[in-house]
């Protein structure tokens, strides 16, 4: 019942096999149902991006469905719902059909053989602040007195991020350098970070979007998303400390923010629909502009995320947070019109950051921040090493999954980024 | 002694005319020691924009010193100061040879003929926080216990602003919706601001940039400075007083930023330019990688701002703000070393606001929020009629000049806006 908007179709019969057989490995994260789009070219060449989507361990290019898009996917954000679909039923038909196999090896590229490039090239990103217990949980280390701002609940709280700095999957991260007061001290000093961290996090890429001075009303909400990233706001916590009061993040979340590589589109998501979450007892109700029935009965995405901890030489991976992205208070049609309640102008391949996903229970938390109590606590890792922080050489990984009785699984690939040394003064 | 930094030349030269009689006019803005670049088409035209420079009451299209820009100047910002400069000399050149007049006259038109579009496209636009006395008397009316935040004196503040409502002076704004706490309610509803607002800034449009993880010296920053223009960001107080904590200002400045049509060039701005802010007696030594000497001695821009009321059908304007920009207590060079110092990239055609500049007595304050102590002390205007904050059908225009004696004086043209009732429910 609460899916019933969710609109079903063949591209989700969980019975559909592909002609490609790694697509209909159990676990692979692309199989036929999925689809979801990107841009690639041969692995170490100059030429520019060509759009392609993903099927098992395989990217095929749009052309094999007559389309032509490239260096990057704005152009195909910018035109709309009823391109993406067809686009997706193309592809789905191309792939499970036999007989076109012969005609359509041409357009195949192992994944091993090609670079994947940042899918949009980010004409603005705009951060969220969505989660109910990250807030709280960071709140509380920030503001122990008054954790939670009285906006919360009200609004979907965002600020502005920096679009320059949004890199792809695989993409080293330069420790950055900045202000801080170090324990001990009384007054800051500019240097390496000493509190690097990650934020587990989805992307809602646009589409269309709306002109400036014009709404977007939660009802329509969804077709202006495009589809769905990993995306990873690499943090200095000991920046943002000093910095932030009182207009909030700066230098201390643009240094970095790095995307998956795979845009899983709504319509690949359309199984993996839920309720928007219950607001807690005593809170105030949802303002009219951002509600609706069919937010509140299938808004939300049941959206498995989770990041991992690679140590420097260590072949073991550590899993450092893991929950579902309608833990969150608000839903993704709800941050789109919020984010146009105003009149602000969204563009084609805005990325609307989730905010960091937290999850109720503490090992749900999605930051190390939150995980080792701003340094409190430190991890234990398998390894026998601890974590409070990130440590140069480490590389964090996020993934992304969905499942559901009776549907295919899908996955959306990683984001994952290796830190680099400060530069030296 | 503290200009000796500045590089003046012969395009410098007070004596110098046009054979454009308007430029040798008294208090024209645009003699030809100006040379601004912009683009323009003729009036009512759906052709693409083109690349000019004004002098006097004409635009001259760049094709006439041989180059080819449109349909914006990020191009031209992407190449360097060797470019402008040089572009600059060639322009000069030929505007005050009487001999090349005839064959100049087809790239010439008169500005009334003409639209002056977005002079950049802007890939991201970032606000500062500068001017003490406006964080000061912005600070005491919404946190009158600690009016000032202890990272002020260490950085120049500053948070991501929103690239896409970026517009051309003349651009209508339409007044936001938001959510904001109506006095005598005590939660907030969603309808029309009731405290719009201007501000009196400048921007720093940015050349060549630095790439991810990189830095930009003090020293080295004013060379990715391609020129400044009038900017106005637009600000809901209502709707900022509710949201920003505690991530900053989102949809209050996310309407509408209105930027003058004209960049002018760092070129056109060395004979003004002045000795950096005087710390107050017992402020922190400025931190060393935002320090240089000859920052000190000649890091900030004399430049006069002034804002301007129309109210609706009334051919009278009121002279609401007026200032130095040199009241702010960092420089342009400052911004870019900081933007830069954690390793974010900037971009050709980045803007970077200065934050509201306004001066050390209560006059010189470039809001409305100072000047009416936040509604509490209504301004009276010369038609006997008072404001608060803005209404329906009020145009504000920000103008900017520069004069020193021994040169010829420049001027910025303006940025204006009118502000349009907002949308029904």
């Amino acid at each position: 019942m609460a899916r019933s908007d969710a609109v079903l179709d063949h591209s989700h019969d969980p019975e559909a096999k592909s002609w490609i057989a790694t697509a209909n490995e159990a676990g692979n994260p692309f199989p036929v149902q999925n689809l979801p789009f990107g841009v690639y070219r041969k692995i170490g060449s100059a030429d520019a991006f060509r759009a392609c989507s993903a099927v098992g361990n395989s990217v095929i290019d749009l052309a094999a469905v007559d389309a032509d898009y490239g260096p990057n996917l704005n152009g195909l954000a910018g035109e709309g719902h009823a391109t993406w679909r067809s686009l997706r039923h193309k592809l789905f038909a191309l792939l499970t059909d036999t007989s076109r196999k012969s005609q359509t090896t041409r357009y195949l590229h192992d994944r091993s053989e090609v670079d994947l490039g940042l899918p949009i090239q980010c004409p603005n990103f705009t951060d969220f602040y969505t989660s109910y217990f990250h807030a709280f949980n960071a709140g509380s280390l920030f503001r122990p007195d008054a954790p939670m701002t009285p906006n919360f609940k009200w609004l979907p709280i965002a600020y502005h991020g920096r679009a320059s700095s949004v890199v792809v999957s695989g993409s080293e991260i330069r420790r950055p350098r900045g202000q801080r007061i170090v324990p001990g001290d009384t007054s800051p000093t500019y240097g390496p970070s000493l509190w690097l961290d990650y934020e587990v996090e989805l992307g809602l890429v646009m589409g269309p979007g709306n002109s400036i001075g014009e709404t977007v009303s939660v009802e329509d909400a969804e077709s202006h998303i495009f589809g769905v990233v990993l995306l990873n706001d690499w943090s200095a916590r000991d920046i943002q400390a000093f910095e932030y009061d009182p207009l909030g993040p700066f230098l201390a979340k643009s240094f970095a923010t790095t995307i998956s590589p795979w845009i899983v589109t709504m319509d690949a998501l359309a199984p993996f629909r839920s309720p928007a979450f219950t607001r807690f007892a005593g809170d105030p109700d949802c303002p009219p502009h951002l509600d609706s029935s069919r937010n509140q009965a299938s808004g939300h995405l049941d959206i498995q995320v989770e990041a991992y901890l690679n140590e420097p030489e260590s072949a073991e991976r550590a899993r450092l947070s893991r929950t579902s992205y309608n833990t969150s208070y608000w839903t993704p049609a709800q941050l789109v019109a919020h984010h146009t309640s105003a009149g602000c102008p969204l563009v084609p391949g805005d990325i609307l950051g989730t905010g960091t996903i937290s999850g109720p229970t503490p090992e749900e938390a999605g930051t190390l921040l939150e995980l080792s109590h701003a340094a409190q606590n430190p991890i234990d890792l398998a390894s026998g090493n601890t974590r409070t922080f990130l440590e140069d050489g480490d590389s964090v990984s996020l993934s992304g999954a969905c499942s559901r009785p009776g549907f295919a699984s899908i996955g959306f690939g990683e984001a994952s980024g290796r830190i680099l040394p400060a530069h030296a003064a």
